[in-house]
């Protein structure tokens, strides 16, 4: 394996990094929030930026319109050596509630903190500055080289924060220009004890929004109270419901295809010595909630939840106000793991609710997205390959970990385009990614660019 | 009994009728929310509009400061008869959700419906038409004797929706001037069946607003999810106990005090023929809630209620945020009747729903007004009288009529002044008071203005 002048790379990526920083943070004032409507624009500027960004490199960047959010599609002609498809996603999280953040969401900057300086806005870790540690590795790459890596197919997608509705239509639609020999996605993070880490599962992911309709317009409760069906009610009653007294989900079939952990992830994991406590105390909680008999890492790795993640109804101003509303909605997601079926637990979820609503009341659900989980074949050579890279340029052991997040897209670069992937990242715990005060430390992103380049010189 | 030439009043009120619907519409016009600081300004207008009006009247007014919203105190020189307190309140609930009102709820009109003539606007039937009902009728009163009727006293409150921070000090502080041989209240409403009633007992209330905190920030559920505490899965499974599968209310001590009917109301309300079914599907609805056994109007007066009034926790907006949030709240009530005790009742709810905070978490209360339930001494003469004024009015027999509604003041009346109420309100079950689209029939508003000129003229 040739050297490819790695030293010449990761001395230009350390003498850029000024330039490096100021390019992030214009990045990182677009407000492309993919959710919200209201950011639309937002989120073409932001396409817009990152194709202009990769044309003055030196690829051949587009940004391709779909039926949502468009896509950035960028390449560098074909080489002789394993062609490679990085992904990453332009959008970011919405920014509520507004009054958590100390400093406007969309106003970034570099900061100088106890814990080191970091890099402070929303999709500072969560995408933005992961994605742009690779770009700036291909940067330093030329600059030394001339010419950019040959090989390399870059997808940039803007709904991942929005349950990415024009992936799959435009994998399928592309499929011979995106299907490489490999995949890497750079959108999750270190070990909790800060080794670097290549993730090889990945929880997947069900959506869902419920609204149960009971009267056909708010009532007084003085009036009907003790009468009229109350929606909240009978949506506490459902949620309430979809646990046990040992916090195991109760909808039949639900732990169907769920997998108890091999030796070696067991081992390698209890090895990480991840201390739930330390980790609960960062954010104000002590106890690990979830099924007795099982570790933390395995309740946040291997193990399938179900979550509420939204609930609204009736009266929530100021003051109050004694009504009896006409509906409430909640929102509440699976992760999954194994092989579990997101369709046949969406189909038990909706049969759950639909048992509590009375036959006076209805109930309407909206579909968020839906992915089984992925679980990575590591013993394609490349993995390890690269985890020499991360070994070497971290200084220490990179391992082999579990993802309680969902990368779906994981799972249609296999499904669709034939390809595994390699889940590298540079993200902490710390980094607060869909909370007030995102930050991604300068460290991650100077080392996740200097890891690339390795990553990149390896695998040719 | 002298006539006080009310066949004169009558007719006049009949032919003043578009000044005095003029005169209400521009009272409709003033937004006076009392629950909500952003129209603090408004509530002070409506008070002194409508001090204004009484002093243009000939009544002595005044509107006088207490510590949240002002009280309009006005009378006329006191006289031989039996003196009279009218109590009515100038403040109006909230109007969200405001899409679904036709028309802005602070622009009223007269409308021509299928159903007759109605006042459309917020507040139209809760308080401000039926409180205008006596000032009519003291206004013809004058036109036909040159003066007002004398021994009134008229109390009109800007705080009844916001739970009457203010109304107890402002009682104590000046019982002397308040305390008159009877109290009489307009904010209820005709039996179901559209006969004239004297409301003889009205249920309690007791507010609580819960905050369940756990994180002490918004986290990602794909990287704490199984393993952080969810503040809204907590508050759902608090909610959910609050009921068991007979819709009994689980709080211990939660029925004590609460009377079986008496043998004389059982057969009156009986006689009511309340078809649950036809009053429920008016709101969409059909199938009355609540403990097995129970008449729907026992349901509905006579037993006591818990209500979620409102929930809100994590992400509520369009999309879908994959978060477990850092806090979730509830608004619930507890309607009561009979001697229950608020304070009691209040304290067992606390202590059911610390009972799931995990020693992780915390909660918070906000208490939202507490009293108990009303229940009248119709053995006073004065209430035969005024069920016969009301019966030749509305040319049916007036009844005694339970009121699922919650009137605190007419339970302070007698602790603090020593004076029983006569409720008398003419108001009907699809005025939509609380919600959107709230009217008040011009009929109401018409004979309403009647039935006091005859029950003023019959108590002296």
């Amino acid at each position: 394996m040739a050297d490819h002048k790695i030293d010449d790379i990761l001395n230009r990526l350390d003498s850029d990094l000024p330039q490096a920083l100021d390019r992030l943070l214009a990045f990182l004032r677009i407000p492309s929030i993919s959710t919200d409507p209201a950011h639309d624009s937002d989120v073409s500027d932001a396409a817009n930026w990152l194709a202009d960004e990769l044309r003055s490199l030196g690829f051949t960047a587009e940004v391709r319109e779909t039926t949502g959010h468009p896509m950035v599609v960028a390449s560098t002609p074909q080489g002789t050596e394993r062609s490679l498809l990085f992904y990453g996603h332009y959008d970011v999280q919405p920014v509520d509630p507004l009054n958590l953040w100390d400093d406007p969401p969309f106003e970034p900057a570099i900061q100088d903190t106890p814990e080191g300086r970091v890099i402070r806005g929303r999709g500072a870790s969560d995408d933005k500055g992961q994605l742009m540690t690779f770009v700036e590795a291909c940067r330093a790459w030329k600059a030394v080289h001339g010419e950019l890596p040959s090989g390399l197919t870059l997808l940039f997608e803007g709904e991942e924060e929005s349950g990415s509705p024009s992936l799959i239509p435009f994998l399928e639609a592309n499929r011979d220009e995106l299907s490489q020999s490999l995949a890497l996605i750079c959108d999750t993070g270190l070990a909790a004890d800060g080794r670097p880490a290549i993730s090889s599962q990945l929880r997947g992911l069900v959506g869902e929004e419920i609204i149960v309709q009971a009267a056909n317009q708010d009532l007084h409760s003085g009036s009907f109270g003790g009468l009229a069906a109350n929606p909240i009610q009978i949506l506490c009653n459902a949620l309430a419901a979809l646990k046990d007294e040992n916090g195991r989900v109760t909808l039949p079939g639900f732990y169907d295809g769920v997998e108890e952990l091999s030796d070696q992830l067991r081992s390698d994991w209890e090895a990480l010595n991840f201390d739930a406590g330390e980790f609960l105390s960062r954010v104000g909680l002590k106890n690990p909630i979830g099924e007795k008999g099982r570790s933390p890492l395995e309740m946040l790795w291997n193990q399938p939840t179900a979550e509420i993640n939204g609930i609204t109804g009736g009266y929530t101003g100021d003051g109050f106000k004694t009504v009896l509303p006409a509906e409430a909605r909640a929102k509440v997601s699976f992760r999954l793991t194994g092989t579990q079926d997101p369709e046949k637990i969406r189909a038990a979820f909706r049969e759950h609710i639909q048992r509590f609503i009375p036959d006076d009341c209805s109930v309407r659900f909206h579909e968020h997205g839906g992915s089984p989980a992925a679980v990575m074949d590591t013993s394609d050579p490349a993995f390890d390959v690269a985890k020499q890279a991360l070994s070497e340029e971290w200084g220490q052991e990179a391992v082999f970990i579990g993802m309680g997040g969902s990368i779906p897209i994981a799972g249609d670069f296999k499904q669709i385009l034939g390809m595994d992937t390699m889940l590298i990242g540079f993200a902490k715990e710390s980094d607060r990614i869909h909370s007030p005060n995102e930050k991604y430390d300068v460290e991650s992103f100077v080392k996740g660019a200097r890891s690339w380049a390795r990553i990149i010189a390896a695998l040719r």
